[in-house]
């Protein structure tokens, strides 16, 4: 699977607070933490508090980029913010999350992504809102694909994400999700991938990381391919490669769990 | 899920050496262990090394059922073992582990199973082997369940067990159950039911519990009703209550884990 780390996002209040001081020391720590482990790219979002998002987002991304030459996923709803994200982050470097169907300026966001070779994350939601049941979600993921692919992004290019919500409030949604997940991969041909925001399903729940792997574990069963999540909860990573260990994704082997690991550290 | 303690089986050291010594006390404590956290069943099988399968049987089924009342699972190959275990479970306590759909003297298991009001597991496969594909074991499963419908056995009072290997010998094997598996689950209305005996995935592997519980969560994924597990791997059990949370089976609230447990013990 596509490992996305979570971290750099001012939802946490350490990262908040490094962009309020332009605090490099902790952005290159946690920078550092999560590349010395499994991780295919970084998300970068400066968070909801962030007064000057389009500056926060070009510092920040200066800031993670001399420490580390990853993909970064651009994580914003203002295309400003974004242009500027995906610009810094360099040609193919860059991951545009997220775009929704009804987006009235879609346009924007797919020249941008054409101009930067960015993928891109396309939300199965409208601008009223987030539907409740799989069939839904797997229409808006068909409108998308198509349109998307209507203007010239490749299918190879396109992350679908069926918003996984905190299941304490919503405990309905994470079936529908996984539905939808495996419908998905059955819409076009080559598939386009789906991604999840994982750590949302346990939100204010206790035992988060028990949650948050045994999901991981279900919708890799059920085709995810990439999860943006804490990258460095090792009982969240094992529960990853074991499954994909028996989903037959990689070779057994005895050390299969550091063999694993070795291919990205 | 149905929960089936793996523990009363010869193939441990400790119960080949107590069913020999005629040992009570080491078969009190290993039930006693097992029934004192959630578990539905146990598994009760003599081993490969009783020289006198129907005594020991005999003595083993009358020791458990000092200690339990739960339903046994008599896991056996031979007839005259099954009866003796089957009688002495009680009626309606029993569970027939397990027919193979091409068995010479099906009758006779049918006609216990009637009698006792016994489940019945019926293996995918045949006296000539283990099918490898999903596709043949759905062939077994569906001329199993209709045989034994033919023959007066209720669609629900039967589990299909579509037979797990070692991952590290048959790397290829836990797709061809967990696609075996969500099949099943479509050959009837109202459903069959389906069990695993899940240790067999991890056999001489290292990380035994970390393959168990990634694999019980996949398979519970994909439908899976029962395993025969070790109910004393506290990790397991967690992964599978937390699945089954995320399956909307069981109601959020956030000692989940606790009120799970404090429905069984």
């Amino acid at each position: 699977m596509y490992f996305i780390g979570e971290r750099i996002n001012g939802m946490f209040e350490d990262i908040a607070l490094a962009i309020v001081n332009k605090d490099e020391k902790v952005i290159k720590d946690i920078v550092l933490k999560q590349t010395a482990v499994i991780v295919d790219a970084l998300d970068i979002n400066v968070g909801p508090s962030s007064q000057n998002s389009v500056s926060d987002m070009e510092w920040l991304v200066k800031t993670v980029r001399k420490f580390t030459d990853l993909p970064l996923v651009i994580d914003t709803t203002k295309f400003e913010v974004m242009k500027v994200g995906i610009e810094l982050a360099g040609k193919g470097k860059g991951i545009i999350n997220s775009v929704i169907p009804d987006l009235s300026n879609l346009d924007q966001y797919l020249d941008l992504a054409k101009n930067y070779g960015s993928k891109i994350i396309v939300l199965t939601m409208t601008s009223k809102g987030l539907p409740k049941t799989a069939l839904e979600r797997i229409e808006l993921a068909a409108k998308g694909l198509t349109m998307l692919q209507e203007k010239g992004i490749s299918v190879e290019d396109i992350f679908i994400d069926s918003i996984i919500l905190p299941t304490n409030v919503a405990q309905d949604q994470p079936t529908e999700v996984l539905e939808t997940i495996s419908q998905i991969k059955m819409l076009s041909n080559p598939q386009c991938k789906t991604v999840l925001g994982l750590s949302n399903v346990s939100q204010k729940c206790p035992n988060r990381s028990l949650i948050n792997r045994t999901f991981l574990t279900m919708a890799l069963t059920k085709g995810l391919d990439a999860a943006i999540l804490d990258v460095n909860d090792e009982d969240l990573i094992n529960a990853a490669v074991t499954t994909e260990l028996l989903l037959n994704k990689q070779i057994y082997c005895d050390n299969f769990l550091e063999s694993y690991k070795k291919k990205y550290c």
